[in-house]
């Protein structure tokens, strides 16, 4: 088969498409014949020689796709090959097969094309397994998410309203910030020109945040405790405003409120699992129903997957972008 | 009645033992008349002036009691009047009688003297709250408890024994660590001596506390983090090394781990009454069984309140310093 590899770490030109040996599907796997994949922060962490596959985990990029089912190993059941499905991957996506742990598989949702549903796995279950599982939000509260058009901004509008809470975002554009009102955010903050703490403090009367899903780290920290509400739950995503900041415990206390950080890639597939099949319960009745789409950017052939890393680095995108493969 | 006023802000001898009007039981309250206080850090801090009572709340210090109920406000049912009874209060334990909301009573245990109960309100709804309710310690968990030989640090360990956890323990002296092995602590730290995260990683094969429970604030937040397994909860409760620490967003996130914080005074009353439910419903039975016990270093008359003070500024005791009054 043909996939992205990364021969030396570096810009988005070190993504070479290449003939590489077919992965096997070992006991508990299946073998996807892969549609699409999507574009992640992480893989472009990967590319650039910062973040290592995990032990075990392919070397190729990508950490979620979608496709056909072409084989099942030792163990597998309650899925038949020529399924179509979605799955979290921990590598191997920017491919076009690979082996995935069957508990990490999900039907493609009625209502979508297979490729479509490359868009699902990893925004999904990143909301879901923090703003839900971890954060606990509940009806009627308020939820900040910033990058509020990023592929997870525009999954955390939509599962959020639909359970009933309020959601304020940030973005840099007036484009996307349209875009996210469009999705049902209440709240619209333009980083660039507006303080988050004092616009969401403004528009819900002192409250804040309930839940904030950030993805900033560092350079967000201490604003983001500023902006929790009594009982607020910080849900930290990502780190792209660096690993290591100050934080006023004293405000937290007051607050009462907590700090979790978690990643998807790391989990051991027990976990990703029990997350799968939450978002199977939860989230994909939403989904078939309409009530909750894939933002998708723009599709790309996967073998130009340099030119998919050029737009999310410039965040030119709203929503994923998606790499289709000639399969 | 009399009462511990506070004329002037400073060191124990700013602590006034004076006559003063006797609090009244508003509707849903009950009066109680003291027959022991306990003393908290908080007091201490109130003593300085740094921590004034929440809104609503007695001037005098004293977040905890026990004694016999004098009177019924309107609409309390299932409390008369004899009843012995300690109660989480939001202030005014240090005097001969408080007012009390009637859903943070519980009832004197049995085995127990009405004044040994004093010493268990604040700590066993701290330690229930912080390190079971939000911190989920489980069984077979190792739990961290810094400050071992304190009130908090003597019943947290108790009850994560009970639950069947692993404990570890930081104290100052070697008669602190003597004390908490006797009470179950299985990992004894000398934080004067040892470095607590290379203990706690060596006793444990390197797996680390899966519950830190801390009482240093930005002093050990660092070293915290350090200790936390994957999947760890660090519970702050008290910041005896300051307000402000740098977090290392990464080595959370690399943990999946999370950071609360919280204080019981300034939870609104239905939130003490919740806390207070749920430890008579699970820490009780073990307290009235023996398997949990109040450690009481020593009891001094309420009027002499400054000496409790100056043993516990000294950090001179072992457990809890009771306060009793002439009634």
């Amino acid at each position: 088969m043909y996939a992205i590899t990364i021969p030396e770490p570096g810009g988005p030109e070190a993504l070479v498409w290449d003939e590489v040996p077919d992965p096997v599907a070992g006991p508990g796997e299946v073998l996807v014949e892969v549609v699409a994949g999507a574009v992640n922060r992480a893989d472009i962490l990967q590319r650039q020689g910062f973040y290592d596959p995990p032990p075990g985990a392919s070397p190729y990029p990508g950490l979620e796709c979608s496709g056909r089912i072409a084989a099942l190993g030792d163990g597998v059941s309650g899925w038949a090959v020529g399924d179509e499905v979605c799955a979290l991957l921990s590598g191997g996506g920017y491919a076009e097969k690979v082996a995935v742990p069957a508990g990490q598989l999900l039907p493609v949702p009625q209502g979508l094309t297979v490729d479509q549903a490359a868009a699902l796995p990893e925004v999904v279950c990143t909301v879901w397994s923090n703003v839900f599982m971890v954060a606990h939000l509940r009806p009627g509260e308020t939820l900040l998410v910033h990058g509020g058009s990023s592929g997870i901004g525009t999954m955390a509008i939509q599962l959020a309203k639909a359970v009933g809470a309020r959601v304020a975002v940030t973005a840099g554009t007036r484009e996307k910030l349209e875009r996210c009102a469009e999705l049902g955010a209440d709240i619209l903050v333009n980083y660039r020109e507006q303080d988050f703490v004092a616009e969401l403090k403004q528009a819900t009367d002192g409250h804040g945040a309930d839940v904030v899903l950030d993805n900033m780290g560092a350079k967000y920290l201490d604003r983001n405790v500023q902006a929790l509400a009594v009982n607020g739950r910080l849900a930290i995503i990502g780190m792209q405003g660096g690993v290591k900041g100050e934080l006023n415990i004293g405000a937290l206390l007051a607050k009462r409120a907590a700090i979790s950080a978690t990643s998807l890639r790391a989990r051991p597939p027990e976990e990703k699992a029990a997350i799968v099949a939450a978002v199977r319960e939860h989230v994909w009745p939403l989904v078939g129903g309409g009530h909750v789409r894939p933002v998708i950017d723009r599709e790309i052939p996967m073998s130009d997957a340099a030119a998919a890393h050029r737009v999310v680095e410039e965040s030119g995108h709203i929503g994923k972008v998606l790499l289709v493969t000639p399969n």
